[in-house]
Order: structure tokens, then C-alpha cells, then sequence
């Protein structure tokens, strides 16, 4: 097997030793004369993974007593909806944070559902940078944002100043750092960067918050349901869930979030300097105080070249490294289980295609 | 490995060359040095796999044109609420019919959502039959029935007969038996009984209905959302499509649909003369004319006995074998991928159990 650099902003690089596990156990798991995919979601063998799954990320994020952990089916998409479904109350309204695509995406579905106030956004210019200045409602029911901004490249250093319940949408960085859990009310996201393949949404709540829901939803719509049945109130994704278990024990056998943490600062910083030490050649998009140490993001002279980059490195082993289509440019996104040889080869791509071009 | 025979409702058994195919392939999918779990959903390999299970799905059920084939998050708990909210129009109703646990909650959804009107029920003989008197209501929206009841071990025979678009719960037979799908408006189904694992629900719609769906909802819960971007507006559960896909593709080395229904009226067939043949020894739960040819009920003298043949099946190789917790009893579930020996087996063990006991 000739593994690639997969620069891929997710579904995403996973570790090879937690793909390894899931292919040697797939026909036979743990004895069982069946696959994990073919266990019923009530049996002992994929209930004990879901619980080893669930304590496994508690221990690792360090989330406190008072909070739930929820595995969830639809997406983060399906959060922007459900979480201004469950927790505007009505004739309410909530404080949104805009700070590009996905941000943009929340506050159109709580639009839809409610009132929402945009207490500050860096679209002025084109989101390549952090807000520090906020207009907050005082009758805002939550603040909401997107720690980490996998398109336009930016990161959250610092919480929104605000005693207001946070609502977080922490899809493309969770995990890769430690955080203080007990500053939110809820953070969700998307498993497919850091936690696992796609199709299972992890929902962290706090018990709190989950108290102020609105009643009068569809079932599914509404985290009661599923803190109520500790998320199998129906048939959960089951091989997602057990993918995250792997990914978290590799992630443990790492050292810990601490110990990714700083071999994902390595591996960013090790980028970075290569578009600061260019001349302008790489230009990094976000602002440097805003910088995201998942998604790099840098433009070059012109399209032409910037095609020319991707396609030379490509073709020796380094893969995805295509801006979102909304932006174009260059996004290496190197997230956690993405090796530290990966940055140090885009480094020595980078400067090599300079030289040569 | 010891492969055992897995009765399980769903998750269910798969088929074993669909199981081998995955994991041989799993650590690096068609020479990408990535597995599937880490391929972009945009890329063309997986969008690949996307497109040839759409068309696997449209030639093995033989749908016409004019219908879209969506791969949803959510399971189908979340269809409940979506069908509902999508095409009962505002101040109007729809026609249910309640044939066990499933349909309840269906029509639970609806209650919530808008007004639902219960067109025929078998509850007054708890479930165990499917009714042939219809109390419709001419200003429904759509009929919705459960075409197969997984949990009462009962099935139809014939479509409800009404003009109005008819949606059907597909969970549990789909692809079990040849259907005419240009009867029905809207097929859904939880992949994880006979379409593959867990985490992606098949939505089979006609555009027609499509076309009446109400507007003023949050963007995941339109079908116009999936159907404008073929299942790709957010990442979709890419494993659970992929293995929908190698499903398929067994299905149709069988001989297609028609071929699977054949073995599945023939196991069926062997359990249901061991059940009538046992003087009452084994009592069949659903009525003659509605039995299910994928779950098979049944009842014994007391619940002592009940334990131990689940107990003493499940020590020859025979797993799976308890009925759901709120109706007790035994229950065979034997969809597409259960093997006909297993049925054999399962017959054998009937024969000795009663013998022995």
C-alpha cells in the first residue's frame, strides 16, 4: 500500500493504526461471528463501544459532570436547525457570530426559525479574520459561533466575551486542542475532520441549557429525545460511532489532546513560516492574529499557478490541497491524525515549486 | 472466523462477499492510498460510488423515471417528521394506517406537525394483522402505511387501495420482493436491514409529489435541498452509501430482485411449516393472511420456555432469535442477506427443541 498525504478538508486523513484496527476485526468483531456493522445497536458489543466511545471523549475534552454526549445522525447542517428549534424560545432571539461559510449557514436556518441578531462578522473582508468588536443583544437566548473556519481559514484564539449560554460549532477543530468545556453550553460538530468518517454528529450539551428546550417539536428534533435514550433512541450510525471510539483510543495512546495539540502547532507553524519566509510568493488569506492551525489557506500570483502547484503535488503523494470552490486558492488541512512528515513534505514541495517556477 | 446466523432485525446480517469486499479494500480504496472513510465526498471516487448505487437502486427496483433516489442522515424516525412537514400543506390533513409500533410513531410525527387522520388500525388486535377496511378521508394529502411491521411480524399483500399518493415505510422489505414502485409517491427505508449498514436512510420520490412540498422550512429538512444537490448539500454518511453500493452489487450477482424474493419465500416458507406443523408447539403471532415473509413471530407456552430456546439457539450458532422487548416471544428475522441454511438450521433446531422439551 502506497499511503498518500491527504490534505483532504473531510471527510479527512485518519489514523492509519485506528483503520488498520477496523479493517482486522471487520468480518469478525470481538468474536462475535458478525461484523460490527451487522450487531444490533441493543446488543451488549456495540453498546459496550458507544459507552467506551462517550467516555473515552469525556476524558479526553475533559467535559464535566452536567454535561451529555450525544451521537447524532444529519450532520452539523441539521444542528443549525435543531438548535435554534430547541433552545429560541419563542418570541426570543439568539446572537450569531459570522465569521464565514458555516457561520453564514447557522444564521440562515435560525432566520428561519426565529429572530437572530449578527453580534459582529468579518465579511467586510471576506471573513479572512476574527471579530473583536461585538454588538450583543441582552435578551439574546445564546451566543453562537464557529470556532474554526475550515473554508476562509481563520481560528477563534479567545472565547466571545460574553456570560451568555456559547454555542459552538467546533466541526473542524475539536479535539485538536485543549479547551475549557465548562466556558459552553453546547458544542457539536461534524465527525468527519477530527473525530471520525462522516454520518454521526457529536452534540455536547450542557444540562442547563438542554433544561430550556422548547417542547412542541418533532421527536427527533429534540435533544430531550435523544439525552433521554443516550442517543439510541433509534437505530444510531453504528460504524461511525465505533470509528470515533478508535480515533479517541489512538488520539489517547497519542498523549492525549495536549500531546496532538503540539505536534498540530508544529506542523501548522512549520507551513506557515514557509508562506511568510516566500517573499509573497505563498500568501497566507486569514489575518495572522486569526490564523487557523487546521485549515492553512494561501494564494498565489495567478489561478494558472496555483493549478500548476496543485497538480505537481499531486503527483508526488500530496493530495487535496484545493481550496473550497467557493474561494479557490490553496487549503492544506492538516488535521490531527494528518502526520507531521506530511507538513515537512508540503514544505519542501513549497519551496521546491518556488525555486523551479 | 466462525460465521454464526444472525437473526438480528437491524442492524443485520450482510452479505459476506460484500464484507470481504470492503475490508480488503478498506486501507486503500482502488489504488487512492485512502481508505473510503477518508476519500473527499466530493472527489471523484466517492462520488463514483454515490452515482452507481443511485443506479443500482433505480435498475434493481426498477424505478421509472421521473422519481429521485436521495441517501438522507437521520434514519427514518426522521422521515416521520420530514414527510409530514414537507407535504401535508397548511390547514390540511393526510390518511394513516396504523399496523404496529413503527406506523404509531409515523402518525405521532404528523399529530405534531399538522392534522392526521387514522385511516384504518389493527391495534384492537394488537398489531396482528393487516386491515382490509379503509375509512379514508378525500381531502388527504397522501396515504402513509409501514409496508412491513418488523417488530408484529406482519406484511402486506396489496397496496392500500386509494388514488391519493401513496407513502410507504419501506424499513423492512425493501428490495425483498418485487415491487411496482410507479404505484407508490414516496418509498423510504432505514438501510440497515436489507439495504446495508446503519446511518444512511433510502428516500425513494416522485417528483410530482416533490413538486407540492411546503417551503417556509430549515434547509435539511426540504427534500428540495437533497434532490436540487443530489444528496451532496452537507457530507453525507459516505461509508454507509458505499456499502449500500456492495450490497447492491450482491443483490444483483444473485439474479436481482426477483431471485432474492425467491429464497425469501422459501425460508420463510420452511420456518412457518415448522411453526404450524408443531401442534401449537410454536404459535405464529400474525395472521395467516398477513404473515411477513423478513420477521417471523412466534410465541411458546410460557416465557420460561421462551428463554431457553433463545438461550440453547444461541449456543448451536442461531443469534438473534428474541423478539422486540415491548412484545417478548421469539422473532426470526431473515432478510435478504440471511442464508437459506440458516433457515434449515433454524427449522432443525425447532424440531429437536420440542422433542427435547
Amino acid at each position: 500500500m502506497n499511503r498518500v498525504y491527504n490534505f483532504n478538508p473531510g471527510p479527512a486523513t485518519l489514523p492509519l493504526s485506528a483503520l488498520e484496527k477496523a479493517r482486522n476485526e471487520f468480518l469478525d468483531y470481538l468474536g462475535t461471528g458478525m461484523s460490527i456493522i451487522e450487531s444490533s445497536h441493543r446488543g451488549p458489543e456495540f453498546d459496550q463501544a458507544a459507552k467506551d466511545c462517550q467516555a473515552l471523549l469525556k476524558e479526553l475534552l475533559g467535559i464535566p459532570e452536567g454535561y451529555h454526549v450525544l451521537f447524532l445522525g444529519g450532520g452539523a447542517s441539521t444542528q443549525f436547525a435543531m438548535l435554534a428549534m430547541n433552545f429560541i424560545p419563542k418570541g426570543g432571539s439568539a446572537d450569531y457570530i459570522n465569521t464565514g461559510t458555516w457561520s453564514t449557514k447557522a444564521i440562515k436556518e435560525a432566520e428561519i426559525i426565529a429572530k437572530c441578531n449578527v453580534a459582529a462578522s468579518s465579511e467586510d473582508k471576506n471573513f479572512c479574520y476574527i471579530p473583536d468588536k461585538f454588538n450583543f443583544d441582552t435578551k439574546a437566548a445564546f451566543v453562537h459561533f464557529t470556532s474554526n473556519n475550515t473554508i476562509k481559514g481563520t481560528e477563534w484564539h479567545n472565547l466571545p466575551p460574553t456570560d451568555k449560554p456559547l454555542i459552538c460549532d467546533m466541526s473542524s477543530d475539536i479535539m485538536s486542542q485543549q479547551i475549557d468545556v465548562s466556558k459552553y453550553s453546547m458544542i457539536y460538530a461534524g465527525a468527519q475532520k477530527n473525530l471520525g468518517p462522516s454520518g454521526v454528529t457529536v452534540v455536547i450539551l450542557k444540562d442547563e441549557l438542554a433544561q430550556t428546550a422548547n417542547d412542541d417539536l418533532p421527536t427527533m428534533f429534540k435533544y430531550a429525545t435523544h439525552i433521554k435514550k443516550d442517543s439510541m433512541f433509534n437505530t444510531p450510525p453504528t460504524f461511525p460511532i465505533y470509528m470515533v471510539k478508535l480515533v479517541a483510543e489512538w488520539v489517547k495512546e497519542q498523549g492525549g489532546v495536549a500531546a496532538v495539540e503540539k505536534v498540530n502547532r508544529k506542523k501548522a507553524q512549520l507551513v506557515y513560516d514557509a508562506m511568510d519566509n516566500s517573499d509573497g510568493y505563498y500568501r497566507g488569506t486569514a489575518d495572522l492574529n486569526s490564523r487557523s492551525i487546521m485549515n492553512l489557506t494561501m494564494r498565489m500570483k495567478d489561478e494558472g499557478l496555483e493549478k500548476q502547484f496543485i497538480a505537481e503535488a499531486k503527483a508526488v503523494g500530496l493530495h487535496g490541497l484545493k481550496g473550497h470552490r467557493s474561494v479557490g486558492g490553496i487549503r492544506a488541512s492538516m488535521y490531527n491524525a494528518f502526520p507531521l512528515e506530511g507538513a515537512e513534505k508540503l514544505v519542501d514541495f513549497m519551496k521546491k515549486f518556488k525555486a523551479n517556477n
